[in-house]
């Protein structure tokens, strides 16, 4: 028979990719200098020459070698190639053997979530959250359970993870930067988590593990990213080059379950039969060695960081309030009525497509995704200043 | 928790696998050319040349364009292709709506399988079969009930199927051109399957899904593949370019969804729900491209032909029985001892890598994966001789 949950998750659109799709009909009907799309996570900057330099000398190799089949867990020196690179970043010693490629950052999750959890358990997810989270803990057999940010600061609020941490609770998903608030968890905030995890872990068999979903790494606005296994140690690494190397259609990413975690030789097979179990045979050959070329290519920061600059300063100038993004492409900002949905509905009048807080699991926010062109921006900024001009008038 | 189940089929090495990387070792110690390594299903024979053409065309569109993501079913204009080249073989008149581009086969079958089943429903599998499907049936919270083939012709048994059969029969798999076999199941075949499952049917709400697996479906020596759902209208058919193409490593195939399928409609949006539950975004853009520009490119069936006339024949005067394959690069052969796990430990000691039936569900055959260098083929052909003369001299 066909499968209820199945259906559902595939017949309901998620809400992002909804206004993605009303936003490719506007322009159709409008043209598209008109629409404001700010709904998507899809980098506008190019993947940096090195990927396209890579694929060219890789189509020199023989086909059998270029598109075969690669070991489960991805070529041996690509994931030399990824635990090197980490190892010059953070002085860590890791090796071949603590990295799985996969099929992108989604991959790594779902498959990590698998790997560490059993029905009935619990996973802790930080509200707001990347929505698929939720979909993937499900079919894992267990229990979302949304803890609040600090509303101030979109900080991970370490008291409210120990107030909600029962017997069951399997593990904590964070991802800094954050998605969609732009947050980046400070030393001080990895450090209250860790406390409050290992303080939990003094009294069961199997510690708390930390997933740290990290696709915007390299997307950051002159803080640190602190290297969350080197704070506490039960922590599995989930990353995609999707956003640092612009290459989200490619698929392909990897898990980290480093060396140092004390039940690394129980969750590496984990995680290697999760994907197994869920489907997945190898990430992407040809793209596994973009990713040994390309290990240590930068990010274009700069392209966004000019974006955010302007749309932040003509929010603020226009009496928008938002958390101040240091890392991500997202901004999150106050809606300007209790109802964020409603809001969102309201810009679209303007050609504004921003996605509504509801789908992150909280209420009165909308999120813009500032990895657009440059120049929609711009054109956009008197349209979000008739919005609030709008609601200004009402009151 | 760390998930026992992950780990289990984590930490078991499929057998194939294992046997691969023994041949990896063997072959570092007394060099490639001596080990004769059948195990693996990766093609020798290299992509078609417009494979490369169609990689650098695209390497001259806009990074955004040809790295993004693209719409989880896949790009509009590579559905669309797909489906006009089965509407050209087996005039048919499918749309892109029926079409839904997957990260490889075993995504195509996972999905499906997920798509179709709830937990405590049976599937049913044609045995000797594909040792994955068992672990997908599995994860999907169903039973795996193996049904065995016909012994002679390993031909599906549609009155075996048909005693298989309960009220919790959601599904049967099947694989033709068969791995392990090389068998085509015969229209007379799918017609018998057909009428025992519309038989069946009659007393049910919703009908048993056939799901057919086709990864090898150009990979044939003159006989007819028949289209399968011309012959059984709830068919859902999972399809990959790893064989004919030659891309295991890219991971790219689709799923089709008939619209001659009476629960298309309920059955397409399950698929794209078990693709997004499992952590599946998108199949990788390039080679969706890859496919849209090759996906009428012809395999090269005549290098296999040759690998499996001088095997054959080969065999044949050293006195083995084997099935006569029809289709796929694989040969089953009766093993020359009841127990095929220890008569493939004993031809190890001629260098020779076969794969036990045990791991494909039945006891006292082997599995060759001719799809290796013709020259490998040749040069192992004494050392098969020199096992059989070895079983012949004890008897």
């Amino acid at each position: 028979m066909v499968n209820d949950t199945m259906f559902a998750r595939g017949a309901e659109s998620s809400v992002i990719r909804e206004i993605f799709s009303y936003g490719l009909e506007r322009k159709a009907q409008i043209g598209a200098d008109k629409v404001f799309d700010y709904s998507l996570g899809n980098p506008s900057v190019p993947a940096p020459a090195a990927v396209r330099a890579s694929i060219e000398r890789s189509l020199q190799l023989p086909s059998d070698q270029l598109h075969g089949y690669t070991p489960a867990p991805g070529l041996p020196e690509v994931r030399t190639a990824v635990a090197e690179s980490l190892n010059r970043r953070f002085g860590t010693s890791y090796g071949m053997g603590d990295v799985f490629m996969t099929v992108g950052a989604a991959a790594s999750v779902s498959m990590t979530i698998h790997a560490l959890t059993n029905p009935g358990e619990e996973v802790i997810v930080i509200a707001p959250y990347f929505p698929e989270y939720a979909v993937w803990i499900e079919k894992a057999g267990a229990t979302c359970v949304e803890v609040l940010a600090d509303q101030g600061t979109f900080q991970v609020d370490a008291q409210a993870v120990a107030a909600a941490i029962t017997p069951r609770t399997a593990a904590v998903i964070i991802d800094s930067p954050n998605n969609p608030t732009g947050a980046v968890y400070t030393r001080e905030t990895l450090d209250a988590l860790a406390a409050v995890l290992s303080a939990a872990n003094a009294d069961r068999d199997e510690p708390i593990y930390l997933i740290s979903d990290e696709p915007y790494r390299e997307i950051v606005y002159g803080v640190e990213v602190p290297w969350v296994p080197s704070i506490y140690e039960n922590t599995v690494v989930c990353y995609s080059y999707s956003k640092s190397l612009s290459l989200p259609g490619e698929r392909v990413g990897w898990v980290l379950v480093p060396n140092t975690c004390p039940n690394a030789s129980r969750v590496m097979p984990a995680i290697a039969g999760a994907a197994r179990t869920l489907g997945f045979v190898c990430a992407p050959a040809l793209f596994q060695r973009v990713v040994a070329d390309c290990v240590d290519e930068p990010s274009d920061v700069a392209a966004y960081a000019r974006n955010r600059e302007v749309l932040t300063q003509a929010l603020s100038s226009y009496g928008y309030t938002y958390v101040e993004p240091d890392g991500a492409f997202y901004l999150w900002v106050k809606a300007l009525e209790d109802d964020a949905e409603a809001f969102c509905e309201r810009a679209k009048r303007y050609e504004l497509l921003p996605v509504p807080s509801n789908s992150f699991g909280v209420p009165g926010w909308f999120r813009l995704g500032y990895c657009i062109d440059y120049d929609v921006i711009v054109n956009s900024l008197p349209a979000w200043k008739q919005l609030a001009d709008d609601y200004r008038r009402e009151r």
